[in-house]
């Protein structure tokens, strides 16, 4: 997607040849659908903010130092495209500072993703948001610290983060970061809420490979639990068809859960079919795993704009109450009664500049 | 007012010929004025953050798809420039992605003004801002939801919508909109907070004349209770001076009120005087009918700025109540005394980016 | 530090000669550091939003509307780099529309800092911010209401204010600003929280000393209570060196305290070393002085990007507990008891845009 960039006075002003190569971006990804999500005999429809990707506003830029020194910054909220941000919009997707070097990495402060969640939506055709995405179903954690959601027993986001990212080496890619936990010495346990996470991939030509690991001390959950998540990914493009396929286990407190997803993607005329199917196994747990399709095709009206639509189903055993997302901040899924199963399908538009 | 353009880095970079043109528009109003409001023997100043236009800031922008067709973004939010956005930015004025035609008219998706609104603030010299706005008078519902006001029986704006601009068809417009409710079928009445508006204006050089009319479901009221407003304006521009009238009419829950309003425009200098007269008509009630009457001039510094001053008056009957508004955060209008008159004047300056 | 400008289509698009000179301009500071504080045995790390200068994001433009006359306006808001502005973003730095004339001075309106504010911060080498900054420490006021901090005796910005700035005049430049309480006259003292500061400075070659005073109407605090406070300032920059003083002084309800600060500059390679030594002293009470020290050095990667680290230390007599503070809107220093000494050090990148 074509990035706008605000035209630095720096460039146009300039001392001839005094002066690095500087910008500042603006951009962003606006995305609203109709969706609708059936939970048993309850259904709820509505406009949802993004069933394709997360709506979004930001800035960033970067000031070339000389000597392949650079620094730079981005700033980049989500946007509640249905009722126009109801909390305030946020700098709350990515906050950051850094500063990088083509020998030596980049070192990046502040708000950013874990690493360790990375796969989770690189691996998906859904990637993370909408009736299709992976996200829609938690794998250990209590209903208000979701893995795989925010800020829970294995957060998609890191606050107060410290990241290190390694200066690209052949095909291998690598990176940590750590979240401060920020609390006193005084309190029992001081690294309560804090995180580390690792991911390294490898990407020659078609395929791509990578693996993910993360440790959080429950920030939200019991002081001193501490959660493991471990999860792998590999895509092949083979041009006609991408086949991915993913695996990711959490655990904790005496709970485990794993999930094993498998897509595809296949160009078709001007857009793109996207399937996927998951099955998510509850370890601890007898008769609470369940699984979920999802089936999509989303039409490129140009290489910024896009319409789609998506269908999906979870079916849960007996035990399970899996649903599904829709990104939305006015528009909430139908709660799921154990073992109901949940079908949700959105149409929307998806708009990036 | 002239728009800022952040010049796309697609039309700077574009491959010749193969891309169309696009851009994103920075663009806003600051606007502040110095307010006093006296209701009976009770008084109140301080600066109000508009009192000629609702002081916003926000990005827009189209994308040419080709064959008539094109997609569009827009996010606008309000500004408290009195004390620096209280509770927060939000893209609450208009939060939008859309798909038009020349053809078939537009499709938009988010949240937007309600169609059936815009009579109310077209057709009144002051618009539905500051001391002489329309505004300031509620006419059906509580004080909690007034009519004409945010979110209430006669929503201002509809969030969770679907709205269909129908294709330039001559001197005639025409556009519908729905807002979803959001409720769950397990919700006795799940059509709860959904609303149906439409518009119809007829613009003929100097003439322009209007229709609009919506349906809301009680969203903050009782469930189950309609509320409609109806209304209709003309104004015809004469060249020395632009009358223009209004009747706006709301009711549900055995309630019922009219508004009668008239209103003109005269340039002088470099400037604009501005007069409006409304009587609200409680049609349920006995001697619970005011007056209104608004007097104001602005004087251009340019095209895009304006120094302006208003003074309003409030005639309410011995069981009426109504006020006058001030737009701010912190800048609340005194309450008024059943019977009392109130008093407002403010003078400001508006500058638009 | 250099600006990014929007390109303004005003100027783009301007009719030949008929249209003056514009401009909106895209600025902010993104500022990050890991800090660490110790207060007697308690101490806590994480990531400050901000160990140099505040992190912020703000758009202002300026029209010229000929004959010497301009209109401008300016939007700013801090950012909380560390976790993303847990709050929401606000243009809380500061939210002016302005018309300004070279002869007459430029009449503001809107949220701006107090020009009783300034001195406090222009005359210490680390300014209001970090663990080194002046602003760690309250001098007269509850600790919710801590003067120079936000909106306390002594308020860092004015909501609801009027400014007034003179016109440059040979050496002098002064400005007042009021800020209205907005109370409505049923109240007791309807100019609580109202406020008015002064502020005078004389800048000669290398010299520059300012005068500073303003007085609050407790807004926070008990109704009727006024608060003053009055401040010197003077630095001289010898090249080598720069040494600067302050004296600040904040009373009222039968509280004050002084403050005296001594501090320098002193550039070294590419960067500049930083020193200040300053002494609370209460009036009202004994034995509850405190001491500060601090020193740190930032490194100019560029004139838009710092590399920086600060240490700093506040000795309090046995009744005092005046602590470092942190720019963080999660990560808050340990309280501080009676008495127990304060450590604080941070290490931190900022890049300006």
């Amino acid at each position: 997607m074509k990035k706008q960039t605000l035209v630095a006075i720096a460039a146009l002003t300039a001392a001839a040849g005094a002066m690095a190569q500087s910008s500042v971006t603006l951009f962003g990804v606006v995305d609203a659908s109709v969706a609708r999500v059936s939970a048993g005999s309850v259904d709820v429809t509505g406009l949802s903010s993004g069933g394709l990707s997360s709506s979004r506003l930001g800035f960033r830029g970067v000031e070339d130092l000389g000597g392949g020194l650079a620094a730079g910054f981005w700033l980049e909220g989500g946007l509640a495209v249905d009722n126009g941000t109801g909390g305030g919009f946020k700098f709350d997707r990515r906050s950051t500072v850094s500063v990088s070097s083509k020998s030596f990495g980049e070192l990046r402060l502040g708000r950013d993703k874990s690493p360790a969640y990375l796969n989770v939506e690189t691996f998906d055709p859904f990637g993370d948001i909408g009736v299709g995405g992976i996200n829609g179903a938690n794998l250990v954690g209590s209903a208000s610290s979701a893995a795989g959601t925010a800020e829970g027993s294995a957060p998609k986001r890191y606050s107060n983060s410290v990241g290190y990212i390694l200066p690209k080496m052949g095909d291998f890619s690598g990176q940590v970061a750590y979240s401060f936990g920020e609390k006193t010495s005084a309190i029992a346990n001081d690294s309560m809420g804090s995180g580390i996470a690792l991911r390294g991939s490898y990407t020659a030509g078609p395929l791509n490979v990578a693996l993910g690991w993360g440790k959080s001390r429950g920030g939200t959950d019991a002081v001193g639990v501490d959660y493991k998540s471990t999860n792998f990914g590999a895509s092949y493009n083979f041009g006609v068809v991408k086949p991915m396929a993913l695996f990711a286990t959490e655990k904790g407190g005496n709970k485990r859960v794993d999930l094993f997803g498998f897509g595809v993607t296949i160009p078709l005329g001007a857009g793109e079919l996207r399937a996927s199917y998951a099955m998510f196994k509850d370890k601890n747990a007898s008769n609470a795993d369940s699984k979920k399709l999802a089936l999509g095709y989303g039409y490129n009206l140009s290489k910024r704009t896009q319409v789609y639509g998506t269908i999906a189903r979870m079916t849960n055993d007996d035990g399970a109450k899996r649903g599904l997302a829709m990104s939305s901040s006015s528009l909430a899924s139908p709660s799921v009664a154990n073992g109901a199963n949940v079908t949700g399908y959105e149409f929307g538009v998806r708009h990036s500049f």
